[in-house]
């Protein structure tokens, strides 16, 4: 029997569309490692969409992979990354940050949100203490937007944590490995333009929003990390066939996929939410993006297991569990429906 | 005008019935992390083909990640990797295996090839030398089949070497980078089933035979590498959407395509490489793979290239230039046709 | 004015003793990196004093490079080491685990030490957790004896701890810079036996305990970390001269002067505690040790820095000031009369 | 029976001037980490011999520590260092180098000298190179002087070297592990003044030159190396007492016993070359420092072995055996005397 599949994001191949650009420059011989004219013509689209003329543009190909590289890149070697206890690269990386010779300093966080209270009370600690030249120093901010549980920073709360990394000469990043889930959100007021504006690096996530693989590292101002091409290559990152994530990146640039990927996702979560609260299902995080987190009563989680593929998320201290529900661009009407069915 | 492609064999995507096996299954959920059912089976396709039913079998994206992958967890700290001075992850792979923390040992080689005697000395030495405490011990040997000059081990020679490193304890590597073009050359004698038996690892390439990326990393015997799962993920190598790089190939290894992959590009090379000898064109590297070197004059280089797309790869002593021509799956017989008629 | 000497107790050079055996065998050759007789001789000295005939012991230069020298040595690639969050490998190390590859596992502690029930609950939340195999796994387990905040486990604490540890197949390493205090203190029920059957790895703490400088590894079973040797000179942590530092150990272990050191500097910091006790002085932490750490007010604070040499510690939430006062092998009775003098 | 002492430079411990010093202000109590009044006045004396007044000066503890440690901070990620095939960081530091991250370059070498013709070479070989960006880029240079085999680098030689590296915008690092014994020779033209204004960073070695152990590392030029301190501790080579290290660099460097040192182990390395050549031995290396490389047959090499400590360097390709014999401060005319009377 199929299981209705609602366990991630990540369970099926690409956006119809993108699939169809593959295939129809298929045998179109291309430059190799990102130097040809459709990986190009992706930096140029993505470029026009965050207002950023002079932006570097490199498609890397999973988010472990482009968080370890770019961070590993912009720090120094006596500096650390800042995130929230919940992030991806303080826990789910197997270690990836560390294993490149950095550690991440992790700070507490509500709904997987660091605020900017919490990051300048501790970046001014760092420095009123008096060991602090045998303490890592905190040299990067990592975000992501939606974060682990899915929620969202607000412009001002984005521009505030932006305020304090200018300055105490901290570089801002922030990881969008499902950035479309947010940008497409009503809840969502932070643009590709503003992330742009105020990070000094962030990605645009294509594994989890409608390609087969691929995340696309923004880096809005020049330079920002010499000789990236080498260390790209130097981190097993460097795509021969670099014109495989372009084409990929080309496609959902192309008249608006990337955002309608978004919509339709948030649209079927939107819809999964209203008939949890309907049904009396509380949620572990406020999460208005792609990701629901419903708690679950044992047997609630045992009969919905048996026709939907859900995610465990973790153990709640009353004895339910907390899963996730996944939509994503691939989610259908009638997959959604049947999920309500049966909450 | 369209050149001539023959720079490279990673200039255009899949092979068509690779990529028809991503489009028929594109909807179709999986699991995570490689632990599809479409993975499964091809892992259960590469165990058949080399003999190996215990063979662990991991799918990672690239060949540089793969070699600083591998060769970064099978290695103990204190030991480095031994290969020819010509070698890949010696000389093209910007410091990968030293990122790692580990030292290339690089010795002598001849036409791209490492040898046994070579080897052997340089271990005795090393063995017999009252200061080995303070010095990086070998701890792996490198190959590829075929090498970076398109040369080919032989099966004797490649026993040679194994019986070098079973004698000294060395673990043995093989990258097969573009192994489907060793497989299918009428000169070669070593299979996958040798390669099962004589190395500790190797792997399988699909980038540049037939795949949009990918490499399968064969570990014929179980558990040469604990926790190896956690470490290509510590690597960012470990692909969310494993699925895309297993159907690959699930395609690659039915029907044996990954053979008819080969020949396709070896038969192309062959005639490219008798009309050389017919013009009186040298060859720098006996290849008798894919890739072709012939030696051109100033004036020759600067009049194929008007026409086709060949690679620079260095500067002879005596003034001519040392070009690559390379076939691949992708090759048409009327490119070979049009390249042949203006050499 | 000379101040009073109170700030650490690195502040001085050695005991007049172990300058002594420095001074007497300054002309003798000696053979290099620790092969030397005096070396050996004060290895069989240590080994006898733990109990462990067959101890491997190294002799390394200073706390944070031993640490990240074993710890980096006994850790597998996937694996992290638990520390409590205070810890020095959490904190002052500058991140030199981190640098090494690996991730610090920071748990909550109370008075600096880590409880054998919080390091249960951490290891068995991380195996019930389906995602563990994209997380660190805990390899080994970082105390410190007395603890950074001079604190001490009991043989009950650190036996339940070892019991965790065993149970759930991590290495239980002690870092003992302090050693010679806890073993001098009358609070104390830890010997050095104790260690050498507990520990996979500890060491005998020199720099602040009598010698120039050095810190004395004990590997209590043979074999725990393969070509050591070989990774202390990759840590750049081999003395050419390993004489030096043997010369001192076998200085420190002969006629009982590790503990006749302690006594002195616990003696002198029971004086001192008796007196804050007497004046009305809150400690911060409960240590039995050679370090105090008194509350100050601001005005106390600053009177006693004007004769004293104090080390701040950490700014209380009531606005008072924890501050150090550390005694050591050198401390005076007269130095001693002095500050309680002025307290 | 006593052998007489020529196997190293390393054997005994300070020169008595330098220990005496460590004798006087054992008591004296000092600040850590190398803010004391005495590294203080040592890096004031090294200022000045070297006529460099805004110098960073910092001592660590021995020589491969120092080599990673400066090399690993001064190196971009991207690069790698530049050293002879037979330079100490190629060969004899445990890959100590590559755990840190970089490749170690090695370069064809004549005596154990690099030549600026071979430097420069290659690094317009790398520049040409169309595959660049996939390749380690030179990024410093190392030398030794004097080298590995006791020869000396000609101010000239320095100077195009130098030359070489401004042009293309290389560091210069001069690993000075035995410095007095180049300083002391009658055939060295290369004064520390000449080193602190050709290097961007150079190391006066103590452990080898009368000290107990410890390295003066000098950047010429402030800010070199930004946080500097911060790495050092994060390479587990911040000494605690740094005050140990700096009072023996203070005496080193007080009425001229550095220069007299140097003096007195070429003086007897000296006659011992003369004696050699008398008697008819071939000598390997054109070394006219403290160290002397004599091929023996192996007669002779077991005759001498009887009663004097010499050191196997290598098996001569014709069955001798070179041998190193070193002088030091330590050595006496008594010994010199009775070697001489044994060859």
């Amino acid at each position: 029997m199929r299981k209705l599949p609602f366990s991630s994001d990540y369970m099926q191949g690409a956006h119809p569309a993108v699939l169809r650009r593959l295939a129809e420059e298929n045998l179109t011989p291309c430059a190799g490692y990102g130097s040809d004219r459709f990986s190009e013509a992706a930096r140029e689209k993505i470029r026009a969409a965050c207002g950023a003329p002079e932006a570097e543009i490199f498609f890397l190909t999973g988010g472990t992979q482009t968080n370890a590289t770019v961070i590993g890149c912009m720090l120094q070697p006596w500096q650390g990354v800042v995130a929230a206890d919940s992030g991806h690269v303080a826990v789910h990386e197997a270690g990836a940050i560390e294993s490149g010779g950095h550690k991440v300093l992790t700070l507490p966080s509500t709904d997987g949100k660091l605020s900017a209270d919490t990051l300048e009370a501790f970046v001014k600690s760092f420095l009123g203490d008096e060991n602090r030249e045998h303490m890592v120093a905190p040299g990067m901010v990592y975000l992501s937007q939606p974060t682990e549980l899915g929620t969202l920073y607000s412009l001002a709360e984005l521009r505030d944590i932006r305020r304090i990394c200018r300055e105490y000469n901290l570089r801002l990043y922030v990881d969008g490995a499902r950035l479309a889930y947010a940008l497409a959100c009503p809840a969502n007021d932070v643009t590709l333009r503003d992330l742009a504006e105020d990070c000094d690096a962030f990605y645009i996530g294509g594994t989890k929003c409608g390609t087969l693989f691929g995340e696309a590292v923004v880096l809005p101002r020049k330079g920002a990390i010499p000789h990236f091409l080498t260390l790209i290559k130097q981190h097993g990152a460097l795509l021969a066939k670099g014109f495989v994530a372009g084409l990929q990146f080309d496609a959902l640039f192309t008249g608006g996929l990337y955002e309608q990927i978004g919509r339709n996702a948030v649209a079927s979560a939107d819809r999964i939410r209203t008939a949890l609260d309907e049904k009396g299902y509380e949620q572990a995080f406020p999460s208005p993006t792609n990701q629901i987190f419903p708690l679950l009563k044992q047997e609630q989680y045992r009969r919905l297991s048996e026709k939907a593929d859900l995610s465990f998320w973790e153990r709640h201290a009353d004895g339910r569990t907390v899963v996730r529900i996944a939509t994503s661009w691939a989610t259908t009407e009638e997959d959604v429906g049947a999920l309500i069915s049966i909450l």
